[in-house]
């Protein structure tokens, strides 16, 4: 949750111009995304949300990001919508930084989702992967098993400082997935940081995903895994089978897996887990000092990657 | 600008059950206050700010600014509006704080208000004086002189290390100040922290004044005086008569001062000076490892300040 730049209503009214929005009657800079500047706007028109890109979003992912937003909202997918300015741009330029305005969401964001809300969230992302078969986009994933050698290297000599044992168990789990990561399962666009925090509720009804600045092209059923490491663990470390089960169940009520993403799905979560282990890790050895949030803790994505190294067959997950 | 207390939904929800407001449909922390953690809220009945008082506010004020916020609204005065709980009460208690319920204002504050602006500020600030005569509540200034002298004192042997002369600069005013601070003009309930950023418009009609919580029993004219300091100087340092005209003249159209007030406004507006200088200094000297923000820099209020001592007559204002 961060403000890093600090924009003035007067040189947002001359941003604002170049857009067709009306005058604005609300503009709060507002406590979210870890990687950019955001501002909780409202006009005459509607209710916004302007963004400044900070370093961490590379600007040459920006039209990827931006547009795959724009293709999902119009298959129908509750997500942000970037909106064009007068001559068509989907970006413009505020006090330095590439800058966007998306049309906000209502909804609350559950820190403790229940298993109901797990089946809808299993169902919003296979509905969310089928409206981005079509998008033409392209972008690798950084942070795929070459992103995590590097990362692991950059903390390697670091590592056991955080907890013993913590270099071995990310040497040992890199060469492991290495040797055995899958690379024929079906691809697409993936969201790629499915966390509870991403996904807005109204009543108990999902009402919008956001936060695409890691969307990339890859296995869909990674982003499966993703969602599993990233709803299904309760505060105390534990797997919570029924919700796993719940989110696998509302992913396939819309996309039926493959035979092959079944069996590879605990090795993706092992993947998945590793990840995040590997970028809260760095983080933690590396805090920004710009940012304004605490690192958050990657042992607990230690706990989660020895978890999944202990399921061998996909019915761990409730598959 | 600063969320020091997170807040989940979660938790949210049992606060807001004690409330009739419905259920929550946005949640956002917003990066406003320095002193307290505030949430933008929208339920089924309206937009809302939710406030979690750190420690820098006293606990034992808080009756007297939610009371007076709530009688300046019930006569008029646009101001957020303390809401009352199921059982009747203006706090409760979340995540350990002490936390409020108030209205939202729609409106932006203006980083460089125009001569209209402070036309509209100077009578919004006298209707605020009036509508504030009946308030019963009581709380002294605790940056009154004594309180000045304290940060003096606080502050003396680290004051030349931010600008040579700083020390003797405070010494000195303290000591004129001290001699000849006016004891007898009106007083009543003043804002004390009427700065731009506490003043919002719509259009460039003022929509609501906000953040009460420096409000405190003094002299009115010293709050002119505070409200001078804060929207008639340039970014470059200069004092801008015109908008001091407009103004002092916004105020007099509600409420005219008196004889003593009018000549007591070049000292008040060297205490109003004095004030700012010395808390910026002292956050300066003692940055709050917690506050999101940088301190803002006092040699801003010591150019103030020398300003001030060369006006000798009220004209020097516009007056």
């Amino acid at each position: 949750m961060a403000v890093y730049t600090d924009v003035s209503f007067e040189d947002l009214e001359v941003f604002l111009a170049s857009y067709d929005l009306g005058h604005a009657h609300v503009f709060k800079g507002i406590a979210e995304g870890v990687s950019n500047s955001n501002y909780y706007l409202q006009t005459s028109t509607g209710a916004y949300i302007l963004t400044l890109y900070e370093k961490r979003v590379e600007r040459d992912d920006l039209p990827f990001y931006l547009g795959l937003m724009e293709h999902l909202a119009r298959a129908g997918i509750r997500c942000p919508t970037p909106l064009h300015s007068k001559d068509g741009k989907l970006t413009g330029s505020l006090n330095g930084r590439p800058a966007a305005i998306l049309t906000f969401l209502d909804g609350v964001s559950l820190r403790r989702p229940t298993v109901e809300l797990c089946t809808k969230t299993g169902r919003a992302l296979a509905e969310l992967h089928a409206a981005g078969a079509d998008f033409t986009g392209k972008r690798a994933n950084a942070l795929g098993l070459e992103g995590w050698k590097t990362l692991a290297n950059d903390c390697a000599s670091s590592a056991d400082s955080v907890a013993d044992g913590m270099r071995a168990l990310i040497d040992d789990e890199l060469a492991a997935l290495e040797a055995k990561w899958p690379s024929s399962l079906p691809e697409g666009v993936i969201h790629a940081d499915l966390f509870p925090d991403n996904v807005l509720f109204v009543d108990n009804e999902l009402s919008g995903i956001i936060d695409f600045y890691f969307a990339c092209c890859d296995s869909l059923a990674y982003d499966l895994a993703v969602t599993l490491n990233a709803w299904c663990f309760e505060p105390d470390g534990s797997f919570n089978l029924t919700k796993g089960r719940a989110l696998v169940a509302g992913y396939q009520s819309k996309r039926k897996l493959q035979e092959a993403e079944r069996a590879a799905m605990p090795l993706l979560c092992r993947g998945a887990a590793l990840r995040f282990l590997l970028t809260r890790l760095y983080d933690w050895l590396n805090p920004d000092p710009a940012a304004l949030v605490r690192p958050k803790d990657p042992r607990e994505f230690a706990r989660r990657l020895r978890f999944h190294q202990t399921i061998t067959r996909p019915d761990g997950y409730g598959l």
